[in-house]
This record gives structure tokens, sequence and C-alpha cells, in this order.
């Protein structure tokens, strides 16, 4: 039975804090369903400045607490673990850690909020390395979860086989796929192919999925990546991140192409622009916004820590911050941490 | 002073041998400028069958060396140097070696045309791992050069910087960029981000640049690959081969999306697509082909050993075994071999 849930959202972090954040949560109030109630965590007087510019009824839903010290983007993971222990990130990752909160949620930078939640919250009992799981479009419609994106530059063949189990079991509890096809991003399709890494992950795989923990499907190339066969593509840190931020850069791309082609076309192209292709490309690039929009999946979950945590990106919007808010519910709600701690004990 | 240029076309590779590149070399006769013939390499009935197929003056310029192995696609590297040599790969390979031909152009197996290129060539003095380099076409209209997109899925710093001095002679001598700007390829902007791996390359090519060797203009991330901001992107040959798939796999998800988009679209996208949004849709995805048209840069150099080797896509079309042909002349007149090996002999 869904629980209530109390999620503690970063007041102080990305790009737009504290409006985008504040904005966010305000949103979610007001749109999401659910039983949850939030937590700013940040400067009381610069969040209170805030929530006075929106239109807000009172609610006993949404509290502050109040931090002094503020996370810069320049700040190195290590002076922040001795140096910021009143910033929003190390107070609210704390009230995850006490119980007295269910998520953290942060647009801040990754580097820092990687460092102290594994201070703060450790790895999962059995987790090598935790992972930060990005969900994006794909052609089908269904997404594809792509882990890791960013938390571990450099990877151990078990941590992938790891990530597999984590984003199987994420797949299947948040996005909602019964028994998730799982893929290894790699270079050749066939067994065999790949680096030194992926060939020994391509070994632990099959043999996971011989012992029924995971359905794998083999080896994804980089021209795979977008068809959605599968549910859960696994990879490296590195490569992960290479390729959601190509993912992220294909609708600009795709906008300034059309642009262009509109601009500098072929006859039929101009008389369209004439009539009103400009019209029809402003919808078609509405769709594509719509199709390719990560902001829709409004946070990356880093799996493998004891508790929900979920970084949103630098530049999310208050729409973002509002759909980060509604997975963290949702993450809470189906037990991902303590389903991945069973896996862990039964592996 | 350009050279007669004698180039060997593996007639027994890709997809579509004989037929793509023999009618691939017959275009390019009829074509393409410059002063070069042709030598297909292959079964010499099956070649003779091919040309009868088209209206083809009897020419000089072209010429048929008989083979009688061809290599499989299943074949492993290691078999092919033992048991296959007569096969296209190594006769042409030797042709090259043995000074009978200036280039050798397949577009066969890679792994074998990898393994066969370095036991008949050899590689330049001083570089360590040849590398695969992809041109491929970017925002700007200008080309960016990509290596390694495949030749070496584990790599040293070393191989990376040297893919840095040879994609910098490349691009000047053959896609003419006076002073080419090389980035690397990797996660996060500033200096200090990276893996292992690219942390390194990075001190290695700020030398490079403090020395006057290239021009480096520091990381590049997954979202700038198609900006054009650099003309070489210097990467390992895994990560390489992942954007390079990814690029590849671009433009037919953009014509899926774009088709979707008119189907389902909006109100003002149906009545564009009845008044004729189809021949808009048509002509803009004609659009998108040309712009993100590999086929026109027609093949993949592979850059580090004694001879011009030019890789083509599987599944080129005889138009690209033309842009293949035009691409060997180029090089082969650039001088790139010998350009690569001063600079080596320099270091």
């Amino acid at each position: 039975m869904p629980q209530h849930v109390r999620i503690a959202v970063d007041a102080m972090g990305g790009d737009f804090y504290p409006s985008h954040p504040v904005h966010g949560a305000l949103l979610a109030l007001k749109e999401l369903p659910g039983d949850f109630s939030l937590v700013l965590i940040g400067d009381k007087a610069k969040v209170e400045q805030e929530l006075g510019r929106h239109k807000h009824n009172g609610t006993t839903r949404l509290s502050i607490h109040h931090t002094t010290q503020v996370v810069e983007p320049g700040d190195q993971p290590g002076d922040m673990l001795r140096n910021k222990l009143d910033s929003s990130m190390h107070v609210g990752l704390q009230l995850v850690r006490d119980g007295a909160a269910d998520a953290f949620l942060s647009a801040g930078n990754t580097g820092a909020l990687l460092a102290v939640a594994l201070r703060r919250l450790q790895r999962i009992e059995g987790i090598r390395r935790p992972a930060l799981a990005a969900t994006f479009p794909t052609l089908t419609g269904n997404p594809s979860l792509v882990l890791d994106v960013g938390a571990n530059a450099d990877c151990k063949p078990v941590y992938l086989e790891q990530f597999a189990v984590m984003g199987a079991i994420y797949a299947r509890l948040v996005l909602g796929f019964d028994s998730p096809r799982v893929g290894l991003i790699n270079v050749g399709s066939e067994r065999g192919k790949g680096n030194e890494l992926t060939q020994k992950v391509h070994q632990l795989l099959v043999r996971l999925s011989e012992d029924g923990k995971v359905v794998f499907s083999g080896n994804i190339e980089g021209n795979r990546v977008f068809s959605g066969e599968c549910n859960v593509l696994v990879t490296d840190g590195f490569t992960g991140n290479i390729v959601l931020k190509m993912a992220e850069g294909f609708k600009p791309t795709m906008e300034d192409m059309l642009r262009q082609i509109v601009r500098s076309g072929h006859l039929s192209q101009k008389i369209f622009a004439l009539i009103g292709g400009k019209i029809f490309l402003k919808s078609t690039i509405g769709s594509l916004k719509r199709a390719f929009d990560y902001q829709r999946y409004g946070g990356v979950p880093l799996l493998g820590v004891n508790g929900v945590v979920i970084k949103a990106h630098g530049r999310s919007t208050p729409e973002a911050f509002k759909h980060a808010i509604a997975m963290a519910c949702k993450e809470v709600n189906a037990g991902i941490v303590s389903m991945i701690h069973d896996q862990m004990q039964n592996h």
C-alpha cells in the first residue's frame, strides 16, 4: 500500500536556484496525485522570498529546513565533505539517513552529490558502485534505462553486472516492464566483440541470464540505442555519459537542421515555407520537443545507495522538478532500495 | 604535382559484392576527374560477368586481378592470415606493399582488413597503433574527423596522442583545414574530467599543443560532437565506434520521427499533411539524407600503416565506392603516409 512519502528537495541546487526547485515543488503539490509532502532545504529567507512570488495556498504539506551553506559548481567533492556540512546536500541526505525524509532530490553539482550520498547513506550491502540511471525516450515510445551515465568513469566487470541487476529492478518496478530486457552497449553485435571490459561483462550477463536473474538480450550497438528493443542498457559511466549527452544533443541538432532546410531548401520547401511551412515546422519541432523531452523523466536516480536519491539536470525547469518529485514518490513506494538489498543478499 | 594513382579495389568485399564495387569503379572512371586507374581484385569470371551488365567503354584504366578466395564475415583474423592468402584482401594489400598499387579499398570484414593490412604493410615507424578515421557531417557544414572508430577497442594514452597527430595531418591535407582544431571526446568540459585514459590524454595533448604540433581545443562532450567546433575528434576505438554508429543512426531515427509526427500529428500538421505536407516531408527527408550522408565520404581511412588503405562501409552503394575512390586519390596525392612518417621521425 502506498505510504505517505516525504521528499527533501534541494532548494539551492542547479542553474536556477532557488527559483526552479521552489516553483517545481509548488507545481508538484498542486498537480500531482498521491500522498506526499515536501521539505525545501536551503536558505530560509531566500526560499520564502521565492515562495512569495507564487500564489499558493499555505499548506502543511510544504515546509522549509534552513541551511546556511551552498554548494558551488567548482567545489571539489573532498572540500564538500569536509567544509560544507551545513549545505542543503549534506542536510537533505542526512534527513534521509535519519529516516526523517524518504528521498532527496537535487539539481546540484553531480560529483558533490555522489560524494555526499556515498558518505551519508553508504552503499547497499554487496553493491560495489552506485550508478546513475537515465531514462530516455526511444522510437517505440517506451523509455529505455541507461546506466551508468556518469557516476563511474572507470568500471570493473562486476560493476556492470550489478548495474544490470539494479536496472532491471528499477525498470520493472518504476518503469513498469514486466520482464525487462537488458542489453549491453557494445561495438559489434556478436558475442566476443568489444573491449576487455565488455567482453567480460558479456560472459557475466549470459550467466546471470542462465540463472534467471535478468533477461539478457545481448550487445546493442550505437545505432540501436534509440530502438527501444531493450528496456535496460548497461554500460560504463564514461560511455554512458557520452551516449546520454549525444542523445540530449539530438533534439537541438534536429531543430537546427530543420530550420536550415527550410531556410535554404528546395523549391517545394520554399513554397511550403511561404504558405505556412513555418507553422508546420513549429509544430513539428514542438512534437520533437515532446518526443525527445528529457525533462519529462525529471531526473536520474542514483541506484545502489541506502536511500532514494535523484539527480535532476542542472538546467531543470519547474516542470522537470515536478516530474522528478513524481519519480521520487514512485521509487519510494516501489521499495527499490530494499528490493536491491534483498537481491544482493540472494546473489 | 599529382601523380598517376593506381587503386586496387576489393571486388569481393561488402554486403553487395561484386555488384557494388564493380559498379562503383565504373562510376568513378566515368565521373571523377584526375589521373587514376583501377584494378578490380577478385574472381575474374564473376567480375567480368558484373562488368557485362553495365554499358561501358573498354578502357585501359580498368583491369582485373584474379583471386580464388573470398573473406567471409565470420572469418577470424587469425584464420585469414594463415589460410586465405589468395583472397582479394591479401592480394590487394600485397600489390600496395610491392608498389604495384598506391591504395587499397575494401568494404570487407573490418577485423580481417586490419589484421591483413598490419601484416602486409606494417605500421609506420614509431606509430603504436593504426586508427580508423571517420569523416562525419556536422551542423556547420564542415566535416569532423573522428578517430579511432574501431581499430583499437582498448587504448593507451600514447595511442590517442598519435591519433591526434595523424588526424591533424589528414584534416589539413585531405579535408583542407589550414590549422585543424583537435578535440578530445570526454565527459565534462573542464581539464581533469574523464576516465583514467582521457585524463592522461588531456595532459599529453596540452603538451603537444604547447610544442606547436597540434592545435588542441580541449574536451568535447557528447552533445557537441555534431557542433563542428573541432575538425578532429580523438577517442578510443570503443567510444569512437559507439559515437559513429549513434551518428549513423541519427538520420533514420529522424526520418522515423518525422513520419510518426506527420501520421499522428496535431491539427496544423494534419492539414499540411493533407495539402502537401508529404511533399514537404519527402523533400525534408531528402535534405536530411544529403546533410547526414555518410556515403558522401565514401570510406574510412586506416591511418598509421605503410600505405593508403580505405575501409568502405559494408553496405556501401556504388556511389559510395566512387566517393571512396576519390578519397583514395586525394590521400595518395597528399602523401599522407610520408607526412605521418616524417612527423613521427621529428617527434
